[in-house]
């Protein structure tokens, strides 16, 4: 996944997406960035009111918006004022980056027995692939039937188990990732538009901060133009399906078969039961606690117990549904 | 799987599950086949009342059937009136196939050098084991360790992720299939008849039609004597389970975690929420929505939108859970 | 998992978890066991009201309490009074056995050759992975890419489909286990205490009864001291989830994507929907009939049908749903 371009003049990224607006100075675009990170010389789109916040205060070069935002936008900010701002910004996106879709798989894998050599105590299991450019730390355990592709990062005491397909990741320290987990797919993510469907880049990575534990047959796919990140000592169980973009703070415990949908983000200490699940684009407080099979449809403050389909504070589930 | 029968006189059939019924004239029976599909040769059952009007114009020339359903039978078929139609029909069918509950693999693959030199751009990654008679399209990427199983067809320009599993399958062109999905298994049916369990058996095949999309750890289960289809340019997220001889049609977006049981049909241009699940032998019409967790539990007309476990139409779910 | 020490002296134990509380009389301890199995000479601990009257009656020589409980052990039991008696018995555990919480891979696998000549119908695919002591039956069938690890027992007439990880396990006769499941990692059971996460050690099995099948994309957790346990002829479907010291009794039948939380109980003959859950240290009857989705979180009865969220009897949740 490389930059393509590097310092774009603002008039041809809008020649790409038919944009009739005139531009009086020259400005330059030098990358994709989402609302939050986009800084001076970031390009970047705003394209749902909850994002409105970032948006008063974005120091990003240009944004993509739909014509209500423009009062909204600060003055040292471009406006691309447009009427599918999803599918302008991904024909923008596929400008900056190429093969931002589909990962082909690379034949050019490193040479074990010089990885074993010029690592200290790496070991690894059977059948053992693992593409150009991957960086290791120091005791390192990998099972058997193990691919890690190209430019991933492993940190220092990773335990890695069989059958695991990682891509597209940074892993911490202390870091045990479950057989048959996969990490750094791309996002389930498209826009239809004129009956077309039109995916989604993927340019973002998995990250795994230190002592994360992954269970079995975990997904985890990589963010769309920001990382999906897993905070510091945060468990994960087997089954469990984190989406794009998702950010999960510290110290979380989230149980089997849970499914976070994507951009989701959650606080710290945050304990989620069993087969819940939570919708996109969710803000979900510290320490919360989500009651088994729930399904949170919004934002949670912090502190909250909730339970239910919807969730609902656990008191009022407990009322609605034990007391008669 | 193969076909053991070549035009079996039905008297002898009907030994086989010991019925003493007469038959006047000669019937010869060919094949088995599901009441959608059974016509002049074939031999069908039909052991529910969604069926039967299907049944009052099947062309085939038997029919597994419980008594009350006699006067519903067409002339040109022979009714055979069973006590246990479904174990009755298993007994025909594993007479007719053999082999046709568990795969056994084959050591029998393809030399992968030849199939590099006689294919249009093929490629594949380490240890990738390729039984017999499959037939590939031009443009192929396959990853790491994947299997596919004897007489599998793959069209063009067809994407598979890595430890991907393939049997008994029909892939169109254009498809992407990601990694650690299984395709072609065996499906989860089986009758207890005298505290004897008597799986279902499984001829059917899987069939994805051309542009479908399908996620990361799913699973989609083989026909038992149907096949389970995916439409065109339809899209599965990650942990998806698709049941044997499910039908889905085109242009559906089907979220992570989904669960769709046996034989159920789904329309086009459906859209179903994360972790909802859909039981078993449903009709779901064309451009329905279906909410995040939904329960569904009985057919739904088209263009509807419906939410909730059990799933109820979307403003009576509003109405029940957001009002106070 | 050896087990490191034999016989040691009560007093010893009782320093590792700095408890004061002085010994008359010599006791030795030679292993440690859950409530229920615990005889002479093991160590135990009751930490739930649930299980008080287990401990009423236990044989043990030793148990770990709260001080509440002081008054219901037994005369021939010596009570060791703990202000938080899970992470004591953590760390008791941890003295008795090492390398509890993560398997290292063995690079010291069997020798194909020699098994195939030493076995009785013994057939695998490509790159099976067999460490050491491991034991099979006759009549055999693996697929492709399989790891058994060290110590497993495998009975007679047994099919493994592709990609299986099975460690930690004793499997029955006559037992089929779907592509790509897992069998035998730990369980995702912890304590907090003290701003540190303590991994509760797994030391116990999975075994898979006579006839036992399991689907594909299936996880079977190892049991932490006592063994998860799949009784005979139960059938699992796909993408099933059974936590650590699940005990499943005879011809149950479970769905796909049902997932059952730790050391929950469940009778035979019981069926299981899709999707449904079951919280942890629950105790399912017999003859139960569980609906699709529903969300158990207490105790059933025998010959109970129920379904919902939180689940409930069958006819209370047809009023509650279907009437209006």
């Amino acid at each position: 996944m490389t930059l393509k371009k590097n310092k774009v003049k603002l008039s041809s990224i809008l020649k790409l997406i038919e944009s009739k607006k005139k531009i009086k100075k020259n400005i330059f675009i030098s990358n994709i960035k989402n609302i939050f990170l986009a800084t001076i010389g970031d390009l970047t789109i705003c394209n749902h009111d909850k994002y409105l916040k970032f948006l008063k205060k974005t120091k990003s070069s240009a944004v993509v918006i739909p014509n209500k935002y423009l009062n909204q936008v600060p003055k040292n900010c471009f406006p691309i004022i447009s009427q599918n701002p999803d599918i302008d910004f991904i024909k923008i996106s596929n400008f900056f980056y190429k093969d931002c879709v589909f990962d082909k798989i690379s034949n050019d894998n490193l040479n074990l027995n010089i990885l074993k050599k010029k690592s200290i105590n790496i070991n690894f299991g059977n059948n053992f692939i693992c593409e150009k450019n991957v960086k290791f730390g120091k005791n390192i355990f990998i099972g058997h039937n193990v691919i890690i592709k190209e430019n991933c990062i492993i940190g220092n005491n990773v335990i890695i188990g069989c059958n695991v397909i990682i891509s597209h990741s940074i892993i911490g320290n202390n870091v045990n990732i479950g057989d048959g987990s996969i990490l750094g797919k791309k996002g389930f993510g498209f826009k239809i538009y004129k009956n077309t469907i039109h995916r989604v880049p993927h340019i973002g990575k998995v990250v795994l901060k230190d002592y994360v534990e992954i269970g079995s047959n975990c997904n985890i796919d990589r963010g769309s133009i920001s990382n999906t990140i897993i905070g510091k000592s945060t468990f994960l169980d087997n089954q469990v399906h984190i989406a794009h973009n998702v950010e999960i703070g510290e110290y979380c415990i989230i149980a089997a078969q849970v499914g976070i949908a994507g951009s989701t983000r959650i606080g710290n200490n945050v304990i989620i039961g069993g087969q819940a699940g939570i919708s996109g684009h969710l803000k979900i407080g510290n320490n919360v606690k989500i009651g088994g099979k729930s399904g949170v449809i919004k934002n949670i403050d912090d502190n909250k117990t909730v339970m239910g389909y919807p969730a609902m504070e656990f008191r009022d589930f407990i009322k609605k549904n034990m007391m008669k």
